[in-house]
């Protein structure tokens, strides 16, 4: 701490991400990365964009990739904003739209940024208790609110709210922003966008993260009501002009346009998750139903912290959380390839001796 | 406007860059990029990253680079912090380092970015005149505040402040932190960077895009005391922890490392502002001396929007200021090429008959 910070810097928690270890020959189970490289028409924008263009300044309103997204989901541009990753787009999300005096609603199991854009931003907040099931019950979220906010699926127990319940969560919300964070979603479940033309309080995010294999390229987008993508772009213009850089959006334009490859992709992202589920089950691990590309998972009898360490010391990375309680006997394991699932079940059968 | 935004996206009044028109052969000297290529060693750190590796978060905390600037300057890397241009590293500095309860001080003419932040944050801020030559009086300096911020050289006017007056500033402002912005140093300037051992409440900004080439990648960096860099790593934490891609990362770290081209390119830049300043004087225009990669200048009897309209009809694109009135004379032009220099001394020959 130091005299020179502002006020609100010494109230800060920051957000921990997933670690990145920097060894080789890693199982890297712990951050949802795809295990499929980029699409190849991805890679090949990439390489047509590197030369002396890029002395000049990127396009600071990104239309060609938000032209690009527009289409692909039957949208005009004036739908679309895009950022530098999802998590640029969230917080900007909860800067613009989120921030009123009455509280903004999200699960008390949910992405653990959420509490950090709040404490950054000093928006209130109410967290809404998952069921016993860890599932989102919309009755509860019956109350004054200034927002809501949740993914679909949600993390880290990968749950799905199905499409029914959120219209029956956006009839009930019709004068605050229900934002639906799906980064997910392309890995079993129904997306919410075509419900943006019927309720204007809805915003939809996703990412290229994770369904099209370019987390190492830092692109998220939002869909929805052009008034609420302008209260987005007022405040990206108000805090960096450019916030995608001219590799970012030729290589993200390039990698939606190539459906077939997506298609392939994350199907076999699917298959690989429903085998894994099946062979844990024989180890006597009971999975929550998934609609993600990672499973939350226990075993019936042994503590999540201490297999987590296990898998370590066999270079498997997972994720593990401690806090809450409830959580806490479960591991959450990003969907890799057949071969890595191959690898953590022969590594969990030795544990488990 | 609408309802569902936050009641500060209401105040907002946003930046508005330099355009980016998309017409070909365009003379384009109105955002101040650099007219050389980038580094051939930054293409070949650019094409040996584009791959499968990209389905991987970016490391968050961008340690080889950070080591990489850290090294280059003579630093350790907990002195280094970066971000996704230096607009996004100004944007943390006033959130992190500048909001207090007392006024921070810009020059009333200067990068037009400061007062959007302080919008966006709500930092309180005040302007201190330029004197009537344009220049930045430290002794102006010499009151109450909660932080100082200006570019050296100072934008648009060009204007140089000798690192006498900046230690002299520094002696006089123990309490706050002080940031140069030096997007244009090396065009010129002494950087103050060699100050930061010295003063810990000293920030020193920087980009790659001018003196690098990189506009098109979006990456700047900050240099001061550690205890200011963990302020600006704790509020990039709370908001987006992968600001830097895996392209931007490797591309700026080997632009660095290139520092042959990165003189060769700078000198030749100079050399082309320096003719530019004679070959203007020759038809009436008055330049204030520059250390930057674009000059401020004014004709002793034409208007300045008039001008900047018949350049444009000419396809020839630079900036001017309408406002406030005292630089509304004046035409901001990027330094390029000796080839666009000839290009625009010709149409201004013609257009002043």
């Amino acid at each position: 701490m130091s005299k020179f910070w502002s006020a609100s810097v010494k109230r800060l928690t920051p957000y921990v991400p997933g670690e990145q270890p920097k060894l080789a020959n890693l199982v890297k189970l712990n951050t949802n990365e795809n295990p499929y490289a980029p699409s190849p028409r991805a890679l090949a924008a990439l390489q047509a964009e590197i030369g002396a263009g890029l002395r000049l300044y990127p396009d600071p309103n990104s239309e060609h990739l938000r032209a690009v997204i527009a289409d692909h989901f039957g949208f005009s541009a004036d739908h679309v904003f895009v950022g530098n990753g999802s998590d640029e787009v969230l917080a900007l999300v909860f800067q613009a739209l989120l921030k009123h005096e009455k509280p903004v609603l999200f699960p008390d199991i949910t992405y653990s940024f959420y509490p950090v854009y709040c404490g950054l931003y000093e928006v209130p907040h109410k967290t809404v208790p998952l069921t016993d099931a860890f599932e989102i019950n919309v009755d509860d979220y019956a109350q004054p609110n200034g927002g809501i906010i949740f993914p679909n699926p949600n993390a880290p127990t990968g749950r799905l709210l199905a499409l029914g319940e959120i219209e029956r969560l956006l009839q009930a919300n019709a004068d605050s922003v229900v934002v639906l964070d799906e980064a997910y979603i392309d890995f079993g479940g129904d997306s919410a966008v075509p419900l943006v033309k019927k309720y204007p309080q809805l915003l939809v995010v996703q990412t290229f993260s994770k369904s099209r294999s370019l987390a190492g390229l830092r692109v998220g987008y939002a869909l929805g009501h052009p008034d609420l993508i302008v209260a987005l772009t007022r405040v990206k213009d108000s805090f960096n002009s450019y916030p995608l850089d001219r590799l970012a959006q030729a290589g993200a334009a390039a990698a939606m346009q190539d459906r077939d490859y997506f298609e392939t992709t994350r199907r076999r992202v699917i298959a690989t998750r429903e085998k894994l589920v099946a062979d844990l089950a024989a180890l006597g691990f009971h999975t929550l139903p998934s609609g993600a590309n990672f499973i939350f998972t226990r075993h019936a009898t042994r503590d999540g912290a201490e297999l987590t360490t296990a898998l370590r010391d066999r270079s498997i990375i997972i994720r593990h959380f401690k806090t809450p309680a409830r959580i806490a006997p479960y591991l959450r394991i990003s969907i890799g390839t057949d071969e890595q699932s191959e690898i953590l079940i022969a590594a969990l059968r030795e544990i488990l001796g």
